[in-house]
């Protein structure tokens, strides 16, 4: 394996969901729902593909998708793009990520990173040879310490790669910390990557696009995706938004790592981004009752439950159990009690500041999450 | 962008099907069919996303689909893979190639690369880090010069890169051309990386996989899609077979890339790999037949047509209509004639070297390939 990967392990959501299988334990690891995604979206693939739309699509993506992102981009956050130049159609979010890192960061360039992260971050900065400086959020709220913060960012910094609503934490960036962030960027000449694949589940205050503040959408890369919003984890439809000069970077990453995406999906993706408004509510409605479920539950079952504000996923404190660490937690919850959820180590820098902490997901029916709570209430 | 990028155009594929829609041009330059892939294939991929099969596939492929690339690749080679360490699915053979770079390459370390050669292996390379030894093949037949293979393989060559059939210019290894290499990489314990998406468009020979060769297969990573033996460019299923060594580092990459890759199009491909023999010999037929068209129609316009014994592609020296260069050929071929070609200097290291050629792509209906021919019968 090339130096770059040397340090990183197998996901851990290929373990933690090939262990699921392999235990039959209740998975409230990875995050993908275990309901189908809308009607309307799936038979708009079936059409794509009886249409013979099943060649090569453009590679930055089809127009009409390109359109439907900014169009959708605009009513969520205002701000007009260009859809032909400033919108990349890529193989889920992870690739616009990995396009992003290796389209715009050089050898040695610092980035910042919030830690708990998502895996794939700190592997394609690792890719693209960034120097990564990582600011602790730490419960219970996981708030930006933003003296930290003020402190880490210098005129060497490059870039800081967010994530809002936030995995593995459940936590949403206020604005008062977007606005920090932001005067530290334009202050300095730093780029924002944003991870926003969560924006449409943000239950306890409105989604706000750091793009969206004065003077920062002219340095921001936007990342989202289907999956989430339209419980469809399995197809692979991302994007990423910039303005033309940072485009530029992420498509030539794009065009030699996957070239295209998927066309009959992309078309589906049309469909899916002009759906009323009924349908993210609802979405919303539906997990702000399931988030209810688990929270209560797990408070129930003796964890101490970290708030979550946004995204599908719950972080939980598991030291009342009385096992050693996180990988210990898990490994007891799988194999004992038929349960999965997340060690949050693997997130983190230092593997040290997560061993309390285990993440869980309630993109799950209501079935399977009061069936995983029973488990624990029995079995821990 | 990225100075790891800073060299690259848009793809050249890109380019020319945007031109080929802007001016009503014959599209015979990016490899892609104009007609559709089998029903059988799209269906598998139908009831897949009505049975729900929507969510993430295990981050290296579904197991049914692993176990049918193990077996295609059993009955193509004679080679035992075991499916769960060997094989790997990626979005398109494109990814698969860049895992291997980012996943197997460091910085340094000499690549070998055929030119010329399909643009993402340069960038891909050049992502890594590799320094690139070109060897050029050239016409009439495009073979290697085994000298000048010997003389740049050394101790500090880390791997080498190839394509069979090959693109742009439809030559195919032969199997005294694949002993040369095998026996150099043995020798100087060097790795290849194999793209054989064409090997079922095998016209003149058979094709052999190099993997097949004694010795190489602990030390190959072989390519393949699906989007050419099944005419569905657009679906992005591609793949790597390594022994598990190799593997690893394909994997690390690929998790972090793109992590997985769309499941109701793996389902798909479970149901094509097992195709009887009777589809691949009647798709060699058909596109022989049309393969006989554009190169009978070539000769009859004035071209010089080089011979092809695999792809779709055949390559052909313009020169006889006295433009200055491949690229202004191609401009004048799009803009007065309405038949879009592909320049072939981009495919070179030194772009001089390709300034004679252009290629053409026969994967289109007989009529389109007539009228193309009709086209330039009239305007050349
Ligand atoms: C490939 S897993 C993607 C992110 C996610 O869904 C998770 O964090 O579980
Ligand atoms: C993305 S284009 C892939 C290769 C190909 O089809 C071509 O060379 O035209």
């Amino acid at each position: 394996v090339a130096k770059r990967l040397e340090k990183f392990k197998t996901t851990i959501f290929t373990q933690m969901s090939i262990l699921a299988v392999k235990h039959g334990a209740i998975n409230l690891g990875q995050g993908f729902p275990n309901f189908d995604g809308p009607d309307f979206v799936k038979e708009a693939a079936i059409q794509a593909i009886k249409d013979g739309k099943n060649q090569y699509a453009r590679g930055y993506g089809i127009p009409q998708l390109n359109s439907a992102i900014a169009a959708r981009f605009r009513e969520d956050t205002g701000l007009v793009v260009d859809p032909e130049k400033e919108v990349t159609v890529t193989s889920g979010c992870t690739e616009a990520i990995a396009a992003a890192m290796l389209g715009l960061i050089n050898p040695g360039d610092e980035v910042i990173l919030f830690a708990p992260f998502y895996d794939s971050y700190e592997a394609t900065l690792s890719m693209a040879g960034a120097k990564i400086k990582g600011i602790t959020l730490r419960p219970p709220d996981f708030s930006i310490p933003l003296d930290e913060l003020k402190a880490a960012v210098t005129n060497k910094t490059r870039a800081i790669l967010m994530n809002t609503p936030h995995n593995p934490t459940g936590k949403m960036f206020t604005r008062e910390e977007l606005e920090t962030i932001a005067s530290l960027c334009t202050e300095n000449d730093v780029l924002v990557f944003s991870d926003e694949v969560y924006d449409k589940l943000a239950f306890e205050m409105d989604h706000i696009s750091i793009a969206s503040l004065p003077g920062m959408y002219e340095r921001t890369v936007t990342m989202n995706s289907l999956g989430k919003t339209f419980s469809l984890t399995g197809w692979k439809i991302g994007w990423a938004i910039a303005p033309p000069h940072l485009t530029w970077g992420v498509r030539q990453a794009h065009s030699y790592l996957t070239f295209a995406t998927s066309t009959p999906a992309q078309w589906a993706a049309v469909a899916a981004l002009k759906a009323p408004e009924s349908y993210f509510n609802e979405l919303k409605r539906d997990y702000a009752a399931k988030k209810e479920i688990l929270v209560k539950g797990l408070k129930e079952v003796g964890f101490k439950v970290f708030p979550s504000s946004g995204t599908y996923f719950v972080t939980a404190d598991h030291t009342a159990f009385g096992l050693e660490n996180d990988v210990a937690f898990c490994e007891y919850l799988i194999e004992e009690v038929g349960v999965v959820a997340i060690p949050t180590s693997v997130f983190y820098l230092n593997p040290e500041e997560g061993k309390n902490l285990v993440r869980f997901a309630f993109c799950k029916d209501e079935e399977t999450l009061r069936g995983a709570i029973e488990r624990m209430k029995q079995k821990l």
